[in-house]
């Protein structure tokens, strides 16, 4: 798996957990796949800038802030 | 267009310029095709974290200072 999208998995679930949401909620509230919710979060896809966005929004935070 | 496409291809074209490389410089460099990274400039194409990273390492900045 990609170090880089590994990297940003588990930044995007740190800051998820810190924002006490399940990785359901914020599948749903992203208009992601759950499943795909669960695979960003692991490393396994490497995810568009536009997705970085609309992450980070429901995550209150930069989009930068949740990169690597 | 998607403005977050076309802010960060404006990012990308300016630090580009800085560099005093061509946009068929950074392509080859990047492995990506010629015409793709002028869409990547023109914010056309959403592109993907890796390629972000692909290009910001090759304009020598952190790959979050060419987000918008």
């Amino acid at each position: 798996m990609n170090d880089l999208a590994k990297a940003l998995g588990a930044n995007i679930r740190a800051k998820r957990k810190e924002n006490g949401i399940s990785q359901d909620a914020l599948a749903l509230e992203c208009g992601l796949d759950r499943s795909y919710m669960g695979r960003i979060e692991r490393g396994e896809v490497n995810i568009t800038i536009e997705k970085l966005y609309k992450i980070a929004a429901r995550l209150n935070c930069p989009a930068g802030s949740l990169l690597p």
